[in-house]
């Protein structure tokens, strides 16, 4: 089954194509994770806060990548990281046209 | 600019195929609110939660709809209910193939 995991948390780096310069290799990178359908980078530079809504094929291989991410972001300095896993309501979602 | 809004709450109700048929009508609204590009609807059953995460045209509809949402969610009984603005790093989510 299809797990959305969803992650935030405060962060005081660049945004914007700022950001998009500095993290090029690092979204590269994840997008070969395996299981990753796909993931959207999140911002809010009036908050200072960031994240990602991600889908991956499977709760294993969601499991896996949030462990070495977690341990990613806490080397970056990263804390009060805030994750959650769900599914997706496939029906429900159709009919307010989400793309999944 | 788009805005993804992430929400999510406590929910003791049902899941699955019988969330869909309770919310199918709901979902039909929404999907006719002004300037909802989609949404995606979570849940998870093992944590007793669920939510959405929605993509909107412009912050202006994101925050009508939040304001509206939010009061009907606690009409329902529905507490601790927890909303994130953000705004899409593209590029970056355009590399790791996000739908957006």
């Amino acid at each position: 089954m299809k797990i959305l995991v969803q992650i935030d948390f405060p962060y005081s780096g660049s945004f914007g194509a700022e950001m998009a310069a500095a993290f090029t290799p690092l979204a590269e990178s994840i997008a070969q994770e395996r299981g990753l359908i796909w993931k959207m980078w999140t911002e809010n530079s009036e908050t200072n806060e960031a994240g990602g809504i991600y889908l991956f094929e499977d709760k294993s291989s969601a499991e896996t990548y949030l462990k070495m991410h977690t341990a990613r972001l806490e080397s970056f300095g990263v804390r009060d990281i805030r994750a959650k896993f769900f599914t997706l309501n496939e029906p429900l979602s159709h009919i307010t046209r989400a793309p999944v």
